[in-house]
């Protein structure tokens, strides 16, 4: 990331003012591909959730030719001050390695990037300096976060046909849980899961951070960009970003598993209709990921038990698009190809 | 489909003495990529169902490098004397003008098997002269059914990596549902479903051609193979054999959706274990399926709300195959990495 001086200025209010004004999708190519699919060799709507993929395609890249050629894929790394909690079942120092290992090639996102003929991008946030324990004081200050915020907004460049997002952060899960728990309600145990792999007595401390902290910071409970700022991260602030740069440049998104949806669910706290261009590529095995989903009104595409972050699902779900596109661009219409339509 | 001469012998009792042989998974494979995959840098099983498709595909190719280059995909087409009742929105001409937009390129399977850069093979059984109304008698004879399911298991070729299987047959939900209430009991209600799209009068028909198939038939209910002459179809037989050439050439089977499913019942009635080198692709919009998929052991890989047929399920789960075994043979190991492990 960046120093802060060669950021772009960026301000809670200025956020606010991008939210005020969010395109809407193009109703007329969602139309214009919905009809051509009626018209296509096939039963109608017989292709499921690729014909919804097509028309969702189209109504925010605004063509009725939809495309996803060349996706990008955009990894945000942030460390986490809860992390020397003992939340994870993994050191901080895991954050740089496998920045480096993304760098070598040797991460799973690489493999699954290459398949789908993406372009992977990692941005490092302040990897040396993690975020504040979020049980002593805010993880940022507004400064940090919006400049967090401002920098994964570059990340959305124009003419990226398709944005997966996704992050790496030790100690991540337990700032998603507290932002879920912040603006969803419930109790910490509905939103805190093993993450990487954790049981027993460091879960129940996970549970207590969150908790500890929601009772810290209280008094911003009504403000869902206080909140990220509270309890969240710069990857996950990034992650706004992004969503919202996507979005003022017709690039739909695919967000990935349970820490990418937790942040984009502070968009969706200030304004339900600010993730319309956003589909949940997976279903995280992190257990509260299914109610969070639920609760944005998404429907996940894939549901593979996978929980690695990296925006593994979401580049993986890359392929159900291609394949969705394929079939429009590629398909027969029944009266060219000469068969016979229902009796 | 050729002619009777011109196709191996075959009859029920060496279709029995093929399923009484059948090889058994490479458990020493299976178990080196278990333990690669817990190697990798990731938390041990996050990659979720990825790690069991290598395992699965390992233990079936019998290596320990799984591979899914050149997929196969087979699409066989057989015509139903029930379709004449009215059981289905489309007239049977269909079968043969579908057949010929496989062959010029236009169907939703061509544009999906190109994606995944797979073999399509389509499998014409003898269209013109449909199998007989099961309500009236026996839908084919032994050595009809015996036929079509050697000619199916030609279709299995020695050195395939993956086998994707998949049907087209107006009518041939009809014939499934009446597999499955034959194989698995309950009532007639509970297999049958909308297919390509009938409601009202029409899906009355096709509950009462089910329950009038069965009482014409009670008298074979105990035999699978004879269950499947009697109420299924050519292309249906043709997908046993293939299943079952298959196992013998160690090649693991993608099965699409219901109809697909319904024919492999069959083997799983005769021996529990003859699917185990098969996965159900995605979950069928029939609503039956997902019972059918239950009673059998299987979980679908995905579940888009397709309803198609055609293997287009099947070759659309190529691709997690594919990033599954690309992510195997890809990835860093931690100490390769220089990534650090659990705390």
């Amino acid at each position: 990331m960046p120093a802060a001086d060669s950021t772009p200025p960026a301000t809670f209010a200025e956020m606010r003012a991008v939210l005020a004004r969010l395109p809407e999708a193009d109703e007329a190519a969602r139309t214009k591909v919905r009809l051509r699919q009626a018209d296509l060799t096939k039963p109608p709507g017989s292709l499921g959730r690729l014909e919804e993929i097509t028309e969702w395609l189209a109504a925010w890249q605004g063509t009725s030719q939809p495309r996803c050629r060349r996706p990008r894929v955009c990894v945000f790394a942030g460390s986490h001050g809860v992390a020397a909690r003992g939340v994870s079942a993994y050191p901080t120092e895991v954050n740089a390695q496998m920045v480096q290992n993304f760098i070598a090639g040797g991460a799973a996102i690489n493999q699954i990037t290459a398949f789908i003929d993406g372009d992977l991008r990692v941005h490092e946030m302040d990897l040396d300096h993690p975020v504040g324990d979020f049980t002593r004081g805010p993880a940022m200050d507004e400064a940090r976060c919006a400049r967090a915020m401002a920098y994964g907004m570059m990340a959305a460049e124009p003419g990226i046909d398709v944005l997966c997002l996704g992050e790496m952060g030790i100690g991540n899960t337990t700032a998603a849980a507290a932002l879920c728990l912040a603006l969803l309600g419930g109790q910490a145990e509905d939103w805190v899961g093993p993450g990487t792999g954790v049981a027993g007595d460091a879960l129940k401390r996970k549970v207590e951070t969150v908790r500890l902290g929601l009772e810290r910071h209280r008094a911003v409970l009504g403000s869902p960009l206080e909140v990220l700022a509270a309890l969240g991260g710069e990857e996950l602030a990034a992650i706004c970003g992004a969503i919202l740069a996507a979005r003022m440049g017709r690039i739909p998104v695919l967000l990935d598993g349970y820490a990418c949806t937790a942040a984009a669910s502070v968009l969706y706290a200030l304004q339900p209709h600010a993730l319309d261009h956003c589909l949940v590529a997976h279903r995280s095995a992190e257990p509260a990921h299914a109610a969070l989903c639920a609760r944005l009104g998404q429907k996940p595409l894939l549901d593979l038990g996978m929980r690695l972050g990296e925006a593994s699902g979401a580049a993986l779900a890359v392929s159900l698009l291609k394949a969705a596109c394929a079939c429009l661009e590629g398909m027969a219409s029944f009266g060219k190809a000469g068969v016979s339509g229902p009796i």
